[in-house]
C-alpha cells in the first residue's frame, strides 16, 4: 500500500547514498572534525549569506530543540511557543526534561501573533511578582508550522522586532525548512531568515537525509563549549561524517532546494486534486502537509487503500487527516490517489 | 596518512550500505515500527538465545548510557562504575545531567572488582546515615573496558551475584562488544552475557555501522513506556529504519562476529609486531585497542607518519598511546606500520 | 500602616512561640526523628481519621509541591493542573526544574472541572501518538484555590473518581487548608479530604506557623526512601523539631481549626463591609482571600492608607485587588478599614 | 541521657527566641523584603568588611549548596570538591540532582591541596578531549571541614590563587563557620575569607539559629535574578523574617562570635579530657567536632550513657566516633562526660 503518511517514509536522496558509498572507506576524524562537515558548513553559510554564522550538525529535531533551548536559556527561563508548537505538544516533555518550562501562547493556524507576544512580554515585565514566575528567555517558532502554514516576511519581522525589544533570542525550528522556502506562498528567503533569527535549524531528516539537522547560530552567539553541551545531551555522533556528507550533498548545486521544490509541486497537485473533488480543507496550507476533513465513511474507505495520518477529531462526524508529500513523492502516486478518490462512491 | 586512531574512522561495512541502497525507496513507518527493526530484533534475540529479551535501537553510546541509566534508576539512586568507566570519565557529565551521581569504584586495568563492589554495597547498607547518601541503584561495567580488557566469565558471574544479592541491575556497556566476544582471551559468550546482565547494549557504531546501538533488556525488565523515554531524551530516530537495517545486516549470517573477529586478528598482528620489536605495553589488552608506551622521541617521530591516539602521560619521559584496529583495518596497514617501526632509528 | 496584603505578614501564633521557648534546650535528634515530630504526626493522623496515613514535614509550599510531584511521577509523566494553579503560575518553574511538565487545564474561578479533566485524559489515552506527548501522571488541585474558591464535596468526589478511573493520584495543595475547611461554604471535612485524595498537604506557613507544611500520604503510597528524596531536594531540616513542635501545637486542642475559623470570621466581616458599601467583587470567594474591583481613583486613594495586593488588571479602568485576613487579623483592623472606606469620597 | 551527638540538638539561642517573640505581631512584607532582613544584611556586610557584598538568606545547608553551585555553574560544568566534602558525600546527590557532577579530589584530613588542585586543573585544560569531560567550573571547600579541620591562611590564599588563575570561583561552605573562626588554631578572619572567596555562607543552623544560612557574594557576582532561582529551588521562605531576625540577632553585638567561642572552649575541655585520659584521636581537630577512636568494649559501655555519633569503622577492633560541642553545651556536661570516662573500667 502506498503512503502519504509523512515526509520521512523513505530513506535518503540517491545522491546522498552515492556520496556515502564513495567516501565510505576514507579514514576521517570523529565527532564532526572531518572535512566533509567543514565543507558542508561553508556551503550552508554561503547559502545563508551569513559568513559569520556558526553551523553544527545534530541527528534529530527533538534533540536539536532540547539542545538549543537548554543552551540558550538561563536556568530560571522558559521558552515561549505556540500551544501547538512541536516543543510544547509532541516531544514527550523533552524541553521540560532539561528543566525549562514551555510558555504557551495562543496559536493561529499554528502561528503565534507578534502583538500577542508583545503583550505577553510586556505584562510579564510589568508584573511585580515576576520573580515568582518563569522568565520568558527565548521565542520558538516553526517554519513551516506543525500545520504547514508559513509566517509572512512582515510577520517574521514583527516577531523578530519584539524579540529584539525584549532582548531575547528568536529560534526557528526548520524541520521542514525547505518545504517552506520553496512554497509559492513564501515571501521569505533563507538569507532573510538568517538575518531575522538568532538561531534556526535546517531540517535534513524530512528533506532527503537519513537523519540530521543543521543548527545555525547567526549572531556570534554560539553558547560556550557547544561541543561539550552536545556530548552532554548524548547528541554527539562519533561518525560525524554521516551528517557532514549528507548536508554537503544537500547543499551542493542546490539539491536541498530542488528536492523541496519537487515536494511542493507534488503537494500542489494533491491539494488541487482534493479541492477540485470538493473535499474540505481543515486550513489552507501552502506547504507539503495538507489537512483534509473526512467523514467516517470516507475515512474508513480510504484508509483501506492508502496510508495517511489521522490528525485530530473535528467533530462527532468528521476527522482531520494529513496527507504529506516529500522529496520522494512520485507524480504517479498522486495520480493513483486521485484515482482512488474518483473510485469512491 | 593512514590511521589507527580509533574504531570509527571509516563509514559502514559495505553490506550495510548495499542494504541501505536496496531498501531506500521502500515506504516504511517511522520511529522503529518498520519490519527491518522487527527482523533485527528477532535476530538479536536469537543470537542472545533469549527469546524473552526486549531490544531497542538508539543512535549512539553516550545517549544509550544516559537513557538506560536514567530509566532504570529511581531519582535518589546513582550508578556504580569504575573510576575509568565511560559514564564517569568521558561523557561530559551526561549521566549527572539526568540527575544521577556516578558512584566511582577503584579500577583494575579498567575493571571493577566483585569483592570491592560487595564491600562498598555492604558498607552502604550498614551505614545509618545512608539516607543522606546516594543509593547505589545499578552497576555499570563495560566489555571490553575502556582499556581494552575483558572480564572473565568467573569475574562476571561474581559481579552478577553481588548485584542479585543487593537486588540492583547489572548493566553492560558493549560499545565494542564484538571485539570482546571475538577475542581469543574471551571465555564469555553473548548468550552468557544475556543471562548474567539485566541490560546491555550491542555496539554498532564501532563495529561496522554508521551509527547505532542495540539495547537488550533480558529479564522482562524494560522500563515502562520506554519509547516515550527515548523520545524525551531526544533519542528517537524518525527514520528508525536506518538503525533497523544496519542491525539486521550485522546479525545476518554472523556478520557482526565475523568482522569483529577480523579486527581482533588485526589487533593480534599489531600487538605481536610491537611486542617483537621490544615495545612496552601499558597493560595487556586482548582486544582491538592496544596501549603502547612511547618515549618522547618515538612519539614525535611516529606521529608524523601515522595517526593514533595520545592516551595519557605515563611519566615525565613516556606517554601512553593507543592504536585501535577495527572491522575496516587492512592487513597491509599493519604491515605498513611495522615497516615504520623498523625504519625508526 | 496596617496590612491585609497576605496571610503571612505576622510571625507565629503565640502558643507556638511559647512551645518553642519551653522546649528550646531539650536535646533532640535531628532530621525529624524527635518525639515532637512523632507526636505531631499522630495528632494529624487522628485529625484525618486515617491511622494508616504517613506524615512528613517540609518547610514551604513550593518545596512541598516540587518534592511531592517529582516523587510521585515517573520521568515521562507530567502533572495536570488548572492554568491558574500555583504549580503552573507562581513557582518560578520549580516543577519544570524537576523535569516535569505542568499540563494546564482551563480554570473556572481557579478550579478544574471533572468533566474536562476526564475528556482530557480520555483523549490522551485514545491518541495513537501519545508516546510523543507528556503522560498525565497525577492531578494537582488547591483547596482553597489561588482565588479563594472551594471545591464542593461532589466536585471533589467526581475529580477523585476520574483519577481512580485513570489510575493516577490526586494531590491537593492545602497551603490554606484551614481557611477552606472552616469556611461556612465548605461541605468537606479533613477526614473526607484524606479519603478522597492520595496525598495532600496541610499548610502551616499561612495558618499560624513560622514555616512548615505537613504532607499526608493517605493510601500506603509514600514514595520509597522519601527521606532521601527530601534531602536530595535540599528540603530536609536539620532541626526538624522546628516543624514538629509547630504542628504539634497546631493540632493540640484544635488550635489549627480555631485560628482558621477566626480568619474566616474576619474575612466575613471584611466581605460584608465591602459588599454593603457597594464594592464589586471579582468573584465570590468564601475564604480568607477577597478579590475586590477598584477603579483608579479608589485604588490610588486606598493604597496610601492600607496595604493590600494588586492582583491583576480587570480592564482599562479597573484593577482587581486582594485583601487577605489570617489567624492574626484583629477585628479592629477590619473596623479601621471600613472607616477608611467610609471616609473615601 | 545527655548528648554530644551534633551541634543542632537544641533549639536557638535565647536572644533569638526573645527577638522572635518581640517582633512577632509586626506586619512585615514576605520573601525577605522586610527590614530585619535588610538590617541583618547590613550587619553581615559590615562584619565582613565588604560593603559591596550581596547577602541572601536560605533555610538550610544542602539547599544552599545546591542553589549556589547550580547558579554559579554553566550546564556543562561541575564543582571540584574533596572526596569527603559534604556536597560529594552527604547530600543525597543534591548537586547531581541539579545536573552537575562533583569532581572529587583527594582529601587530606578533609582538606583539598592547592598543588593537587592546580595539577588537576592544568591536566584538564591540557587534555585534548576535554570537551568529552566535565569542565571544572568552581571549587568547593568547607571551613571547618567535615573533619573539623581548618585551612590555614596560606592554604586558603594558595587555593584562591589557583582559582583566580583558572578563572573559576571559590566557594566556601561555612555551615560551622563560627566554630572555625573562633578556634585558637585559626589564622583567618571573616574579612579575609570575604576577600579570598567569591562566595561563601555563614552557617546559622549549627551556630545558634533554628535554621538559616547567610550566603555572601563578595565580588559583585550574584547570579542574575537570584530571587527567582531561590524560588525555583523551592528555597524561598514566605516568612523571610524568620531568617532575617535570627541573623540580625546573631550579628548584633558579636553574638555569633561569642557563642562560637563558647563552643570552642567547651571542645577544648572535652579534647583535653579525652587526651589526658589516654584516648586516641582519629585526627587533630581544632574545632567543635572531636573524633575519638574507641574499641568495642569502650564503645558499647559509653553509648549506654551518653549520646554521640558513630563516624566510621577504623579497623576490625576500633571505631571512630564523634563528640560535638555547640553554643549550647554546658561545662557541667563536659564534667559529667569526664566522670563517665573515669568510671569506665
Amino acid at each position: 500500500m502506498f503512503s502519504f503518511e509523512c515526509d520521512y517514509a523513505e530513506g535518503a536522496h540517491e545522491l546522498i547514498l552515492k556520496r556515502l558509498l564513495e567516501t565510505n572507506l576514507e579514514q576521517l576524524p570523529g565527532y564532526g572534525e572531518d572535512h566533509y562537515c567543514r565543507s558542508a558548513k561553508e556551503k550552508i553559510k554561503k547559502a545563508c549569506d551569513c559568513p559569520g554564522a556558526d553551523v553544527w550538525f545534530v541527528a534529530g529535531g527533538t534533540q536539536t530543540n532540547a539542545l538549543v533551548v537548554d543552551a540558550m536559556l538561563d536556568r530560571f527561563e522558559g521558552v515561549v511557543a505556540a500551544k501547538t508548537g512541536h516543543v510544547n505538544a509532541h516531544e514527550s516533555g523533552a524541553i521540560e526534561y532539561t528543566g525549562h518550562k514551555v510558555l504557551a501562547l495562543p496559536e493561529h493556524d499554528g502561528k503565534i501573533d507578534a502583538k500577542e507576544l508583545e503583550e505577553y512580554l510586556e505584562e510579564f515585565w510589568q508584573n511585580d511578582t515576576r520573580e515568582h514566575m518563569v522568565f520568558p528567555g527565548m521565542v520558538y517558532i516553526s517554519y513551516p508550522t506543525e500545520y504547514g502554514t508559513l509566517y509572512g516576511k512582515r510577520e517574521l519581522e514583527e516577531i523578530a522586532a519584539v524579540c529584539r525589544k525584549f532582548e531575547i533570542p528568536l529560534y526557528m525550528d526548520g524541520a521542514r525548512l525547505g518545504y517552506g522556502l520553496m512554497s509559492p506562498a513564501a515571501d521569505l528567503t533563507l538569507q532573510e531568515i538568517a538575518k531575522l533569527c538568532d538561531v534556526f535549524y535546517i531540517g535534513g531528516t524530512k528533506v532527503g537525509a537519513l537523519c540530521g539537522e543543521a543548527v545555525v547560530f547567526t549572531k556570534n552567539n554560539t553558547p560556550s563549549h557547544f561541543l561539550a553541551r552536545i556530548k552532554q545531551h548524548g547528541a554527539l555522533m562519533a561518525k560525524g561524517r554521516l551528517l557532514g556528507i549528507q548536508f554537503d550533498t544537500l547543499f551542493t548545486d542546490g539539491l536541498y532546494f530542488e528536492i523541496s521544490r519537487h515536494a511542493i509541486r507534488m503537494a500542489g497537485l494533491l491539494k488541487e486534486g482534493f479541492a477540485s473533488r470538493g473535499y474540505e480543507f481543515f486550513l489552507d496550507s501552502p506547504t507539503n502537509q495538507q489537512f483534509i476533513v473526512l467523514d467516517h465513511r470516507q475515512l474508513a474507505w480510504l484508509k483501506e487503500k492508502v496510508v495517511f495520518s489521522i490528525w485530530e477529531k473535528k467533530d462527532d462526524a468528521h476527522t482531520v487527516v494529513r496527507f504529506a508529500t516529500s522529496w520522494a513523492t512520485r507524480e504517479e502516486e498522486i495520480r493513483e490517489l486521485m484515482g482512488l478518490l474518483d473510485a469512491y462512491r
